[in-house]
């Protein structure tokens, strides 16, 4: 048994405590901690039998029972969270990204490759772990569909986020794309050589006001020669869209969306099924699940995650190069960043 | 070149005379005759170089040039038709049923193997020339189903017929479903050993005043020992509603409808695709050119049709089963008709 | 917080204690009791929090505190435990059937309408509870569908049981088809009428030996008149198939299976997706959750469950009759069972 | 009746033969000519009723009671016969691309400017006409997917031409892409104002060798500030792929590939439908005949064709600025051109 402490009690630190407490047995949530806990949430901490619930997450990074932690609070504090869990000696799955800077993660991953025990440290890039990319991707990894030559991402949100969180969000690749951009990495298995990203704001206008684009493509050079495309929107009327495909010399492989059922109604007005669910914690759940079950089985099993510092790194490096595209008109290759 | 006579003008006789003219090189239609002629039809078939336009279709089986006869009159001439034809050794495409009595169907089995000269008689069971229902049949045909054990098929109008017609049409079973049962017949490669039919009138009282039902099942044992369904309705308001499934062994295969276009359109009232193609003409139109096209390759390579006297012959015991059954509310053997 | 007991530690017993632990928060499972509990089960159960843990039953019904039993024992004790449950005044959700004998489910219903006691008593037709058929029934209850005309329910097993089973099941509509005469109950919101079976053995001949069919179709009559058919199948070998269509006056809804992705590839060989789930403990696991759940909601908001013992006394006439329908081959109405 | 004259006998020159034989009965081919005309061809053509084969399609354009010539000849010579057409006050079908050079199209838009007869010059875009993309454009036209804000076209060859075919093609973007391109244009109702063209060679190194890609990424700005993303690859193994997606503010629309049946087959190995039609030729067989259709109702109802002059000459245009594109590594506004 694994004790855990979980490091931010917020949607994400509650979604992740969930799903250790009903689908992995093999770990105990020990503590939770959050500079601005809400008694609401210590309530529930408590009546789901977790013991310590703290202010300061260091009563965490001190006891000695826990073995792991979780890092779910806001982005600018993971890197260095992440810093004094390693020197504490804890495993660590962290949130995405990582940080927005560079810098910021290698040091992480510096002080991760000095550390005398050997630690896993797994990011949060959930997606690996949904039943339908888990799937696409071994497809790749049987061979059915051969060596990779396209691979394309399409991911659109429901509704749009606030224009006020837009301005302080990254911007749209480090934010919202920045998932898709590890998708293909993973998918392809190749690293990426060189983006080119377009941009539009064609949904709200205050997401052009405050500096960002809420419509966007971007196209790559992967290592083996192949490419892709990934196309994003912050609003899909019909909901949560997140489709990918990839394609290769023996073949193509594609997944579609998820729905609440696969009823199909045929009337006068047509032959319609259900929209694809609406919000991402409704279609990633299992992911969600899968992903902190993999983090305690790479513990236990002394192995590598699926989704490791590295990834964390490419994923921000190719944020930014989109960033840098789109500012420049002009593709730009991930080794400039 | 093989010289073709139409017998019958109207809807069906127009259809296959365009099938050959468009797709089947190796027949020439000589002539066309029906006794009520009207004078478009007469001036279309000469605009489309049919030399021969007559009322009396003994003209068509005097003229020695003829080879092959398509009998497209009323259902209650095919049998003396076919008897003439028979004698003046033409071949026969005929439409189904060849008659609603199953003793002149048997006289015109005899006349046909009494013939001196081997005849091509095919039925017109233009649904067995479908693309979707021949690769349903030839899924079974290439073992990969393996033992058949179960058919099912649904067939629904888009819009049932004037109860008047009703009336005269022999009723559902004889009229519409014989389509249906020729197809588990053909899907199954079995003969039918013994059927039990429901009916029930829930769409137009005016069809239940005339003495038939609108809504049907029948459930039927074939001689392998497997089981099938069949369900009719004379009203889906989406449209041509045409499904099979065949279920062995090995596997399932099924068949769904086809539409117009493949376009699904996703809004916030769902995901929507079209609905089935509305009227049998055009969703079968392949099916009638394919099933005049294979007429004349049997003549040409003297092979048997995919669906003979025989298959006639059963489909109309099978209609007079069904009805026996619903009359009496029992199963009723096929031997017993 | 209702405090539960569960009755049965089987693999269906504990299928219900994980729902209620992972799923159902205003629930507390106070004891688990079975004769043959092993010590595996009562270690598991201990370390998840179930207090106690009995052999016997009676501690389960004697204890005040407990509010609801889920009676998962073998098929023959449902009825005499429900009998001593309710005279404990316990709230109880019992599995299916209730009994194969509908003597004593009738004597389970007139207590439960004598107790003084207003009790929840649900079945657990679960299937009503998955994601797809609820789906199904409110595009029923929507009026989507408008007046329904026809109901078909498409039921197939990965496997067959052990003959040795077969031979004390029941037999195959009692064992197997009962889910299914059930859903057309429920998706078409009518009563059955009337039922003509039809058998085959053609999976496992040694279930024949033991007087049961491996293979069957059922057709019904129902209260408004409206059709259906069921077909069944001891062995698919593709996977666990379960799929049902609703047509009406106004369209028709349609429910495929389930897969554990949609990930589709293309290659030489075809375009292929994933096989069905294969097990109904995968296919289903959502809806025993969900009938868990609503068993506390209607005791706690003291309302009337999807599945009540009327559903239970009806489905097992149904299957009754069926048995009767096959054996005599000839359609048997409900109220002669 | 309108009187047709094919310029050019190969493969294309048939296909618009055929098509009118069988399926536009408002024009009559009067005579059909090639410098190079094959015996069988000739033979063919008078079997059909085509009157006059000539070598020389001067003949053509001088005889007078032909009103329309469909040029089919050899890309090179479509822009002066194109000219000579227009100068002997013909209607024009002109296959595409109408030339590689923008200056002779523009040549030939002033002459059709000029011409003092208003005469139709439709160019063969012949997939605006199939029935899949005319639904794509009609959702748009009607205004379900709202304002455009994002299209995506796919489109794989299944198997690569000759090498030999590839140096003398023009390359990929005006051989193949040029449709693709076409298509944003059409679907979008956009015009195209920058393009960014990547490119590899992953299928055949020969490909290469002879100066071209076989794979290829674009992506587009479109006038209304839409992007668009195209995908092309010279080879999928499972048959030619050729699929488009508009996304707005109200919706999604996506059309799929079509395949010779919609039989599905569930074995132990999957579930399993065909693969897409293997040839452009029947893939696109319906849109052959549509598009020599509306080029004969546009001169008998003097409406405008849906791809014409402006359309022939924007993607000439495109297909030059992707190519300069992937030479300079750099996105092309369409106005540098």
């Amino acid at each position: 048994m694994i004790q855990v402490g979980i490091i931010g009690a917020g949607r994400i630190g509650q979604v992740h405590a969930r799903s250790i407490l009903t689908g992995v047995p093999e770990a105990h949530i020990r503590a939770i901690a959050d500079p601005y806990m809400k008694p609401e949430v210590a309530g529930w901490a408590k009546s789901v039998g977790i013991e310590n619930v703290y202010e300061d997450y260091h009563k965490i990074l001190d006891d000695p029972e826990i073995e792991a932690v979780l890092i779910c609070a806001s982005t600018n504090l993971h890197a260095s969270i992440s810093l004094e869990a390693i020197a504490a000696g804890k495993h660590i799955f962290c949130e995405k990204p990582i940080d927005q800077s560079i810098g910021k993660i290698e040091e992480v991953k510096k002080a991760l490759e000095a550390s005398p025990k050997k630690l896993v440290y797994q990011v949060g890039f959930n997606r690996r772990y949904d039943h339908n990319y888990r799937a696409l991707r071994q497809a790749v990894l049987d061979g059915r569909i051969g060596e990779v030559q396209f691979v394309r991402v399409s991911s659109r949100d429901p509704e749009p986020p606030p224009a006020k969180y837009v301005a302080v969000s990254g911007g749209i690749f480090m934010d919202m794309m920045i998932h898709d951009l590890d998708m293909v990495h993973y998918l392809s298995g190749q690293d990426i050589v060189e983006v080119y990203a377009q941009g539009a704001c064609l949904i709200d206008p205050e997401i052009g006001k405050a500096g960002d684009v809420d419509t966007c493509t971007i196209t790559m050079k992967l290592a083996n020669g192949a490419l892709a495309t990934v196309d994003g929107s912050r609003k899909a009327v019909y909901g949560y869209d997140q489709r990918g495909e990839v394609f290769g010399s023996k073949g193509c492989a594609v997944t579609q969306n998820d729905s609440e059922s696969n009823v199909v109604i045929s009337t006068v007005d047509g032959v319609t099924g259900e929209k694809p669910l609406w919000f991402f914690l409704q279609r990633y759940m299992g992911s969600y699940q899968a992903e902190v079950r993999e983090f305690i089985e790479c513990i236990l099993k002394d192995e590598a995650p699926k989704s490791d510092i590295n990834d964390g790194l490419l994923s921000v490096k190719l944020a930014i190069a989109c960033q840098k595209s789109l500012q420049e008109n002009r593709p730009v290759r991930v080794d400039e960043i």
